[in-house]
């Protein structure tokens, strides 16, 4: 069988098609003489399976669809306590001001030019040229995209020659010493990282590296750290869609960002990401049938932020085995505190009375610091009613065996029970 | 075992408790007497799990905690067309314009006070009278926490005697034809809304059942359709925590609401609700030790909306049993997009070639509509191939068996499978 | 003869008549009964001349109008410091704040509603009633205009039920603790205070007071120091026609202030005042005939603050009788610093080289500090170069005669001088 | 005898001299040089009599003080439309909105930094180069001045290098269309504009030139309309001081305009033009002592737009001579509306019942419109009435004689009445 998932983006496309409404952008000529027919729709769950329909391997410019990722990249090569004091992250109309300084003449947020060319800036230091700079960003999404990515130097030449808005943005942030570089460099590195050519397939996996904690989903690779991908999400979130993002949040509630070029992307954390390519734009610069697909995707699929509904993933308890005298608890994947009360709940209606116990992390992915310390304290705490307690670890996964009262988790096999193996 | 939750929750209370910043309200004289030293914390898990620390039974006003619930009942009752004519749904630094009326003279979101003047007056309809008006919300309040729940009326009589910045914003409303009550029926309405009377327990399972798509996890009553839910808390999200929205997202991660009398409330949608109570607020007027509360149970329980672990759920395949000529694929949970793309995935993994195929789905809680046409989809193409599939449906579960060419999924038996019942 | 003048503005009235633009206002039913075509322009001199055109003698209420006459009498009963502890003095566009209150919660100026309401509580001191406040209001402004107003009370009671605007302002200014009384209050003193009733000839009066230093110019009485009606132009002129303040300024150059029943007044500083009625308004609330009535005034009659024409007045020197031995400078009208200069310049200029040198201020009517310190300086100055000098001053003007050495300026008669008398 | 006048002005600046507060701007490294002792104040009368105290003499560069004057050039080249279309004229605080452009992209007024660079394109056309639109400016500013100004190359250097925001200006401006040159061309030329050296003499002439309705009162060259001088101090007067307009306009009243380099320049209508050098800036960049010079002259010299004194000038009526048969009524000075007034109001007083009567224009300067029409009106009334009326006109000043019934006003001699010549 091929998967028909495919196929339902396709049906998706043949719904947005008829709208024709929207201009290509104009103000860069090179945008200008794009076919506004040309749509395109992946999707990359975060387990690394990518779908497409439509023009799937269609190439054009990130443009502001760069910020985000490039922020991501400031955050991790730098933190956040640094990257703070150039660039805020709070929501911000553009049409209210057209600058978006804060009283201290920070962009507000690195989603808008100004401080996308601030982020810019920050990577490789100030000591950094604009062509080593350049580099560096074109490497690291290359590694998000999972193939080398390429600048189309034609519409970069094409948006320098008509850069007046964001020479205008660069020469202020300069008068205020928030940029060292002259602001023909500042804009120069800056458009040459908007230029970066990507098909909609490498956003929905760069976006789906967001949604996957900074592992890239396909290559395996470990890139952002997961703080950074969360933090770089939340700015996206509140400041994403400029002046109308509580009506996003609402109606599609899917953290978002747009290009001016006609992608558009979008990424639900642990799930997957998404993105569109349709270069006809709204009065806003947003893709008109990007937006609408975005609308479809989290109405008839599902695919919402506050959607109410257990996400999908492992229950952590994977199986029971018990007899009178002993039981043994099976866990599986990512042990967080949901998952722990999970388990801690199951274990106290069990009200298990036998004389020997023991939690199973042969399937256990990882834990966090407080799911690991719930389960321990939960086995303290059964010891301390006399019974006779170990967790099954041939993995190591638990890591730190200390218990809060100083002594450590007694560690079995499998074959110090006589139920082991019974199950599945 | 008694499960040590609770006693992770009295731990972050002994983490916060030393910090004594910030100033009991005292603009409404009977909120001034609180003893600023009161401490609690409540979670609510979705599956209806409630623990707390400290002061889990002291009773405080919930004062603006009501507004996102009153709006979620507005929605209910007149739906978001209707509610959107008088209240819109965009973030607004209450600082910035005292009023945060748009330029329709809309409040410009139900979260401060002009828009939750004008959701209360929805309540009922404008033929209603006070306090069949306030009667309602109250009972609607009581069936979410699943107890009477009772007005303070000393609290709310020390507040109407203080409400001048109320009575001035409903005079304006009603300047504009917003509201149609007098002023002070509007404000007496709205305050003896605020004045009803709960504890943290209370708000943490109101809170968790938004979380839970509007059904109270601990009742099982049905009280909101999943999608006001989700409208709720996206307005939560964006307009819940005034001007620092975009701090709080990235910090804190948790859609919440504070009020003045020392409660805060956050909801992490399918997961769990939070409440917390400690009277001491800061300048913006949110409870200090709270904020504090909820920066712990973001960082160290790993609870943050843009967290891109996969939440803890149910993965879709139960067990698969197959033979060379025989497959059943056991399903369980709630099967949307993310649910179905799994299952599509590992069917063509599988490269099943025998002759017999089936889907069980007596472990199904539900399917969304994306769900449902998917597997029917994948089933249909297997038939194609040559493969006799069907579906095996004790609890019918899947309502719509039509396929995609107008043909009907077959319906099967366990007892039709020789492999059937050999598993768990 | 009869002057021409009337004839004058009649010929504008005929000009602005076919402009049958605008709405009269509807949101005071009262007010909404006026007839839309009643038309009327009156002029008073600084010198207390009256001339007026059309409906002369209608009487409507003042409404906004009367804010800057109250501002002024708070400015005389407390003083500028005083005042601006509660009203600020800069502009202030309403649409861009409703409540128009600065950072400090004082309304941004006196013309604004809010800052109106402000100013009235002023009067007679917290302790004040209603009634005793209004009364001193309505004393106050009947002095200006030279006969006893009435309050309309019809119109009163029509605004005070549809005040949910202003009873929103003083709510607010409450709760901010701005002002004292109740809102129910503070909005009837206010309402009675705009309800007061007068005809274009009363407005033109009261306003040449306000050109004419505070002098009362038909009565004669000094009802303003000068310093409190140049503070009360001063703010006229920036604040006086919110968003529009600069092209006003441009287009027609006469600080002005205009009512919602149709008045619209003006002041030229010095010269005269300026009163229209026309109810129907434009979006901005103006009388749409009265602003070109202003605009025509402005233009055809050369009235404009920023006009470059040196303003009628006199001249100060009447005459200059001189011999090779004596000359007498005969003076008028009030020396300040441009007459004195103009009196310097010309005793420069004549070279005099005689032995005895005279000032006569006969027909001077006053001279202000720096005036008076000039010529006696000049004199001084003679008087070091070995000329005897001295001034005639029958009536006095000079008050001080001690020079800027200690000594005084002598005190001559006319007959001490040979020349004397052969003049005018 | 020499004159006090500079005494006095001497005197000022001794009580501001004490205050060393503030700093020397020191954003343009060239400026930062000057000695901020430095202290100089000039007034120039609009008669073309110029005093000065300090350092009279010392040399300093124009900056924003060219705003006003350049504008000023723009509107007598191209009118108000046509300057309309680029630029408002409203009021507009600096600190509110960094760029202050309005919603048309339009700067909001020409004195700030966008609008004059907005201005300073204008000049010549769009045609022109950068060298002979500043070689237009410098002209017309040394016209004005009365001596050939020069530009500080120096200081221009200096103040390019470090244009950042002046080009960040520039791009917004031409990104929208609103200049045609290249930012860099833009601020080169506003810049040299700005570095054009003046010393204070020089600002009080070139603005007495604006008070004296465009003629140069020193020269008596005419350099603008007067209509173009109304229109300059009318925006002076409203945008002039950024956000403190309304209590500049209380305090001082006397519309002006400061420069970075330490200049402050200030215009009474028809009365003088002012300006004072200290380097030292306040925060919001103007001069600290200018300042409390203006303040200073505003109080103590009794300077102040609205004040009520009515202006020096010259009474219209200079003589009356009259028997029982004849009358000649001798006027002087400048007829518009309020001298027209003050005539027809005497001669309607005088209750002339004789059989001739005349007005004697010989030392009358000049009518507006409406001054002759006013007179004309008179004498036809007495006409009517069987009075014998003509006019003496030896130098043609009525230039237009025919009246309302199409007759024209007879011209007489002195010699045709028998009193003439009698008086002074």
């Amino acid at each position: 069988m091929k998967t028909p998932i495919p196929y339902y983006l396709a049906q998706i496309l043949d719904k947005v098609r008829p709208n024709e409404g929207g201009e290509v952008a104009d103000y860069i000529p090179e945008l200008a003489t794009a076919d506004p027919d040309i749509l395109g729709v992946a999707v990359c769950s975060a387990t690394g399976h990518v779908y497409h329909a439509g023009a799937g391997e269609h190439r054009f410019t990130m443009q502001s669809i760069s910020k985000p990722f490039v922020y991501a990249l400031a955050l991790q090569e730098f933190g956040l306590a640094a990257v703070r004091e150039v660039v805020g992250m709070e929501p911000s109309g553009e049409a209210f001001n057209e600058l978006s300084l804060g009283g201290d003449h920070r962009p507000v947020n690195p989603l808008i030019n100004a401080g996308a060319i601030v982020v810019n800036q920050l990577i490789d230091g100030v000591d950094s040229t604009v062509e080593d700079r350049v580099e560096t960003i074109r490497s690291f999404l290359s590694r998000m995209a999972g193939r080398e990515l390429e600048i189309d130097e034609q519409v970069c030449q094409s948006e320098v020659d008509t850069a007046e808005r964001n020479l205008s943005l660069a020469h202020m942030l300069r008068s205020y010493g928030i940029i060292q570089d002259t602001a023909h460099d500042a804009v120069l590195s800056y458009t040459k990282q908007c230029s970066i050519s990507v098909d909609v397939r490498d956003l929905a996996v760069m976006s789906a590296t967001l949604a996957n904690g900074g592992q890239q989903p396909v290559t395996g690779e470990m890139i952002l750290d997961a703080d950074v991908c969360r933090l770089t999400l939340a700015v996206m979130s509140s400041c994403g869609m400029y002046d109308g993002a509580g009506r996003w949040m609402a109606e599609v509630g899917i953290p978002a960002k747009s290009g001016v070029s006609g992608g558009l992307l979008g990424t639900l954390p642990g799930q997957l990401g998404v993105a569109t390519f349709s270069p006809r734009l709204n009065p806003e610069g947003n893709s008109v049938r990007g937006e609408e697909i975005f609308k479809l995707l989290s109405a008839d699929m599902g695919l919402h932020l506050m959607s109410t509904e257990r996400r999908f993933g492992v229950y952590p308890i994977r199986e029971i085995e018990q007899t009178a005298e002993e039981a043994i608890f099976y866990l599986q994947g990512h042990i967080n505190f949901t998952a722990a009360e999970a388990v801690l709940y199951e274990l106290q209606q069990d009200n298990f009375r036998g004389a020997r116990l023991a939690l199973d992390f042969e399937q256990v992915t990882g834990f966090n610091t407080i799911g690991r310390r719930m389960l321990k304290e939960g086995l303290r705490r059964f010891r301390e009613a006399g019974v006779d307690v170990a967790v099954i670890d041939p993995r190591a996964r638990m890591t730190n065996l200390e218990m809060s009262d100083g002594t450590m988790v007694p560690v079995a096999e499998p074959d110090d029970y006589q139920i082991a193996g019974e199950g599945t």
